[in-house]
């Protein structure tokens, strides 16, 4: 059987289980969960109405629940942690790694967190309080302290006789341990060193002479979202983690690296919307509807400017009313032209290939691009318009606007995001509602303008 | 000096190269590039215009040319192969592993292909044709067929000797080898064996004793997003690939699905917008111009739909001209609340939250949440339009309006992504096109429509 085909029926037959089962088949619902990976149970729980969901987080064993709340969405941690027995909090959060920990650390509750601190020998501790040191979304908060690492002038038969030493004491290794970090005398970070070589290489050779200094140390306050793009670009799996002095302060391993990429492309994708990646898709109707009221007031008040601009022709209006009709096809026409210079905009700032370096030169290209379409679809509109009223002023002023709208929706979709990012602001949350306000604004203004001029 | 730093700087100064230096100072030119990671030569590559990439490009070092072109986006890789001498391409892409050199195949010219094949032995062509064999977005087509497996009746000791000796004959084990996949006398896949416990565990016991079985395999012919979604949910670092006999054929590691997650999110922001995540943002104009026009083209035709609607109330608005003042309001909003459903939708579409068994629930929600927010908005549009123009009727309409369509506007957030998904048409790239449609459409019908009935 495969992975995907396991957890697949099992999250088939968690997401099923009806109320009845719940209380009633209790050995079931134990062996279901002792099956399930951690990642799908929170999917199970995620996916399940409230009044189901948690019973079955219950029933979920104490060393699975630390995972699972790692696992799902702001919202339904909140309301799980709730749920959840306060002593089956300490006990699951002690089955975490401290990286893990330090995560969802804010949001236990005080007592939780006492009982778990308390618990811990003062080496745990010591760790706890490096990874929180630091923000969540920077390299240091990324981090987990664990890292082993080896001095450069040890051989290699050396290093394996203390991770076995390490292995017998600890009863394993860190997980995800496939590369130790090679430090100098004053504990400062110089080089990774693959497991790899560790156990193929001639353990009569030195460190030194076999560990790799081409994969350089992450600084403990850089943004997690640079740290994703070191990740990226050179695929690495795990990276050392330094203070400002170089020393070596744990280790960032790819696991979380994904969950940074993962959590990144879904602000993208859900902040244009004005939705919460974190929204629990299945919580309370009135917290959802509640939720989405800033985008759409925010919304209304933009499209209240438009309407501002149409009330300033309404004789014109009153004079040809085939204005009323062709209008919202110059604002989408540019609604949509500038989301498009927008998007790439956005994008390239995320991936740092636009900057003021290139700006200017990338401003005026998307000019271009803008009077390019301008042009075509102002042709075809034009045509379309002044057929449909049989009226050829008609046509040219649709033309006219329709041109102008599209040459300042590429000028907008361009310099909106830099601004914005330059403010601070985040342009994949403000970028599309600025926008499209300007491109309103521009369309309305132009095609009722140029009517009121040349036809009046 | 910091991962981050070394490569930031070098990515500036290849940038900020002006066509001079490149051909003058060639000494310059040639330290940054060797010093250069090939992904910080990609970014660099993308984000100079044209003129200026090819000259950089031509002097990019022969053995780094492969690993540059995986790195940059599908038009850029493009303009590069052209441009690119055969014979170096030829060694460029004997610097690739097999999944490497798979990924690109389909793009090098005829003779580069033919002439890497001719120089690889036996095993090596086998391996191509493997990774071949399956589309590129399969976990088959991700996969690297380099996988060392061991037998689980072997000693850690015989592993260890094992591993020395292919290291001795191949001059190294093959990149990001973490772990060993396990077979059994049939070859077919059991379980994978963490190089952790070979170098930490006593090397008398044998892999049986030491392997985890929990980590199933992946079968060649799932799709790339869910490889992916397991690797996420799992942590895993890599995992090994089988044949529909469980027989292993390959491992997929995490750097490559890191690019997977990468690429589905670029998709996911892009394709709303109808741009392509690989579009060349410094190519030429024309092309660029020419891209975005299917989009605009597709949303004309809309937006005329939209016009035709208008166009049946023609007299109402003739009659009362502060109905076109007030209609954009309507379907404005109703994008919007549109929207905000849609795209919770999609996503939980491609996590797999949203299916069949809980649409009918999910539905039923999502047109309350229409309704609570229908009702809400409906009432400050109401007051703002009455006193506006001074007439409780048009509140009184616009508000019936703006119910109607949020409601509508919540149930085809809610339902175009589902039923384009079961058509086979990705939801990410047609819904918003066609949910603004609907919303348009309902919005400007309601309003003009309730008001021809209720004020003429």
């Amino acid at each position: 059987m495969h992975a995907q085909d396991t957890q697949d029926t099992l999250l088939q037959a968690l997401r099923e289980l009806d109320p009845e089962t719940l209380v009633q088949d209790a050995k079931r619902v134990k062996r279901l969960l002792r099956d399930a990976h951690p990642a799908a149970i929170a999917d199970a729980l995620e996916a399940l109405p409230p009044e189901r969901r948690l019973p079955l987080w219950r029933r979920v064993p104490g060393q699975a629940k630390g995972d699972v709340l790692l696992e799902v969405h702001d919202e339904v941690r909140a309301e799980l942690i709730r749920a959840a027995d306060p002593d089956e909090l300490v006990i699951a959060a002690q089955y975490l790694d401290m990286d893990e920990l330090a995560d969802i650390y804010g949001e236990l509750p005080r007592a939780v967190v006492n009982a778990v601190v308390r618990a811990m020998d003062r080496q745990r501790k010591a760790r706890l309080d490096a990874v929180l040191a630091y923000p969540e979304d920077t390299a240091g908060g990324l981090m987990n302290p664990d890292a082993i690492s080896v001095r450069a002038d040890a051989t290699l038969r050396t290093v394996i006789r203390y991770l076995r030493r390490l292995h017998r004491s600890q009863g394993g290794l860190p997980e995800q341990t496939d590369t130790l970090m090679v430090v100098n005398r004053e504990a400062r970070y110089v080089g990774i060193l693959h497991l790899a070589d560790v156990v193929a290489q001639d353990p009569e050779l030195t460190v030194a002479e076999v560990y790799d200094s081409s994969v350089e140390a992450i600084a403990a306050d850089i943004p997690a979202a640079r740290v994703a793009r070191l990740f990226e670009d050179r695929d690495l799996t795990s990276a050392g983690v330094v203070d400002a002095d170089g020393h070596l302060l744990g280790r960032i391993t790819v696991d979380d690296v994904v969950d940074v990429i993962r959590d990144e492309a879904d602000h993208n994708l859900m902040s244009p919307a004005g939705v919460s990646e974190e929204e629990d898709m299945f919580g309370p109707v009135w917290r959802r509807a509640w939720h989405r009221n800033l985008w759409l007031g925010i919304n209304l008040l933009t499209a209240f400017v438009a309407a501002a601009v149409i009330a300033l022709f309404q004789d014109t209006i009153d004079h040809i009313v085939a204005l009323a009709v062709l209008m919202p096809i110059v604002a989408s026409m540019g609604g949509i032209a500038g989301t498009q210079t927008l998007t790439l905009v956005i994008r390239g700032i995320a991936l740092e290939q636009v900057s003021t370096a290139n700006a200017r030169w990338l401003l005026s290209k998307e000019m271009l691009v803008g009077i390019i379409n301008g042009l075509v679809w102002a042709v075809v509109v034009a045509f379309a318009a002044a057929l449909w009223f049989d009226s050829p002023p008609i046509g040219a002023i649709i033309a006219a606007a329709m041109l102008t709208t599209l040459l300042f929706a590429a000028l907008s979709g361009a310099l909106i995001p830099l601004l914005l990012d330059k403010l601070g602001i985040d342009p994949a949350l403000a970028g599309g509602v600025v926008l499209t306000t300007v491109t309103d604004v521009v369309g309305f203004l132009s095609f009722l303008g140029l009517a009121t001029w040349y036809l009046l």
